[in-house]
């Protein structure tokens, strides 16, 4: 059960770009017609496009021609691909050439260039790619005319709710899917994400944005490392092509395409595996934004941490060794720590009016914050995690995925 | 349940030591004359003496304590008194003064001054520290006479059993006793290590030892960056005093001394927290030792590989991304992977002869091996894990420790 999940508006369509999905029974044949697998966004124009890519070493090869495509032709692309059910990865030797078939047939039905097609797939690793059924499901897709919202369904795997988000920028939209639903690292191989906007942005604009943009959000949720081999987000814009006015406030844009990247990244977290608290985890008073994150992370990747925050236990010891661990300079008598109002240590003793009870009861809430002063200075950051429970080992232990 | 407990030999006398125990109920007033929760080793003579300790931030004043007298004073070490119960860290401002008084009151009780005692202290964080109770006890614990298996028994926090080993290389002995069973980091704040010989060794032949000897024992075993506020191994020698023959083999000693602490570390491992599989991770092939040790010990941490182990499920997809994420060079087609002797993966492809009900079969094991050969190099290393089970989330939620 997902904490807490938003109830969503509709998705805004973005003037440029049209969806299409298809059922092609990508995880197994007898699955065709029963749920949609693939999904196609296909711009009217050439569109400036910018990508961030797993850093994982062993990449799916979709990943590896994704990167390279933007290389080459980032200024001209006119189509994502997307399928759940295999990730196409860890799948050897014919790996890269079925990720090219995939995309070489959406090209053909698009009646557009290979190289102006992303590609991105999700779902089982190391079982061979059903490049026919595939195939199939890329004519079907490109033919047919849905939304966002059925987009963001076709690309869910084991996520329990399709996950969009829009925001408008004075006369422009932001539309962006994303999927998954990994408490660690995303366990069906893959975080995606997928945004789309008619503003007028430079292929620089969007690469550099892109980077500050996925930093504050999609990787400040609580994955250890990050990466899997498939995680990717695309951020596309047609707004070159539509001729529509510049944008007046290029930092008003990355604030609401930053809001809305936070959004999805956060639903992915309250969809957390197991996951039954989503908890705000704030490090401020650390020498630099790196050393800040870096602490926030380690404390958000802590089993001990999450199963306190399971059993609903304002263990304010695990939280402190936990940072202690990172790493990272700072000194006990230093650091004060509060969950939501509660102030819990302060100059590294406890605080002389905080009582277990009060912390149990911020604890207990399905949704809370832990902030951490590490009074060495004034840089903060903030990382979105979820709780580490039963439900968990019991997704990944007693069944295959 | 630990995985295959070994049945131990009983523990070797150590000449030129003694030991002492008390039980003073440090956790709580009411244990008190029910467990022993306090122990004493004493030298009959100056010991030259060596430690390790935690590299978490967050040390207790016992660790910076022990550290400095070595520093300071580790040719003429004359005891370790250390107890279970609590970890006095986190204690705010009476911690260093209260780790101070259990180390005079142990020297005032041995005559001896308060530079040659060495202190641990090992249980729950941030509770005050019971001095009166303790002091107490270090005074009974001076005036008894006992064993290292009953040492051991009283470092114990959340152990299923006592930790002892005993090697014998020429006419000289060593003995260690060992304690720690969380699984990550050691929940109850601490691994300890107290290991004494009474072969010659010199301050500085004791203290390169013990880098080498740890590295390949206690911090070869899954534990997330291995720190916790307390933790600490001290190996003495009282060699020098006892007017022995000078070692005729240091290597050899040195051989006997890293099969002790594996022996120690592995005991640690077999009694993790909920822990029901015992899983060697080799990885080959690396271009450094530090290479190939940062990617066992990623794969070893990773809560999605330790799912898998518990499951039994021969799951290699989450071994390889696990290895790809750990941010070391390598190339995905020069990879192998072998669990047991069935070779699962070769140059990045699933070997031919794979079946899957082979490597379920070994997964299925209460202990099993995992190799992986980075195809880069010649350098490998190994580490020791458990498994993540129902049993560590019960453990670690449902009741505060």
């Amino acid at each position: 059960m997902p904490v807490n999940a938003p109830v969503l508006m509709p998705a805004l369509p973005v003037p440029g770009f049209r969806i299409g999905t298809a059922s092609c029974g990508v995880k197994s044949a007898d699955l065709k017609g029963k749920r949609t697998d693939l999904t196609m966004i296909v711009a009217d124009v050439d569109c400036h496009a910018a990508g961030t890519f797993t850093q994982n070493r062993l990449r799916a090869a979709c990943v590896d021609l994704g990167e390279q495509t933007i290389k080459q032709n980032g200024a001209q692309i006119r189509a994502i691909v997307a399928n759940s059910g295999n990730a196409n990865a860890g799948t050897g030797i014919r790996e890269e050439e079925w990720a090219q078939m995939m995309i070489s047939t959406a090209a053909k039905a698009l009646n557009i260039s290979s190289d102006q097609v992303l590609s991105a797939s999700t779902g089982v690793i190391g079982t061979p790619f059903p490049i026919d059924r595939v195939m199939q499901g890329v004519e079907e897709a490109a033919a047919s005319e849905t939304d966002w919202m059925q987009a963001a369904n076709a690309i869910r795997t084991t996520d329990t709710y399709a996950k969009w988000a829009s925001r408008r920028v004075g006369e422009y939209t932001i539309t962006g899917i994303a999927k998954g639903s990994g408490m660690i690292h995303p366990n069906m191989a893959t975080m995606l994400g997928f945004i789309a906007t008619d503003a007028p942005l430079s292929q620089d604009q969007l690469q550099s944005m892109i980077k500050r943009v996925v930093n504050l959000s999609f990787n400040s949720i609580s994955v250890d490392g990050d990466t899997s081999t498939n995680d990717t987000v695309y951020l596309l814009s047609s707004g070159l092509g539509l001729g529509h006015e510049p944008l007046q406030d290029m930092f008003e844009f990355e604030v609401m395409l930053t809001e809305l990247c936070i959004e999805l990244a956060q639903m992915i977290v309250r969809d957390g595996e197991g996951v039954s608290k989503f908890v705000t985890i704030n490090v401020e008073g650390a020498e630099s934004a790196d050393d800040a994150r870096h602490v926030a992370r380690t404390i958000a990747i802590s089993p001990l941490v999450k199963t306190a925050f399971a059993g609903s236990d304002a263990n304010w010891g695990r939280i402190v060794a936990a940072a202690g661990n990172a790493g990272i300079n700072f000194e006990a008598d230093k650091i004060s720590l509060r969950c939501d109002g509660v102030v819990m240590m302060e100059n590294g003793n406890l605080h002389a009016d905080y009582r277990d009870e009060d912390g149990m009861a911020v604890f207990a809430q399905p949704e809370f914050s832990i902030t951490l002063n590490l009074g060495m200075g004034d840089a903060s950051a903030r990382v979105w995690t979820g709780d580490f429970t039963h439900e968990y080992i019991t997704i990944n232990a007693e069944y295959r995925t």
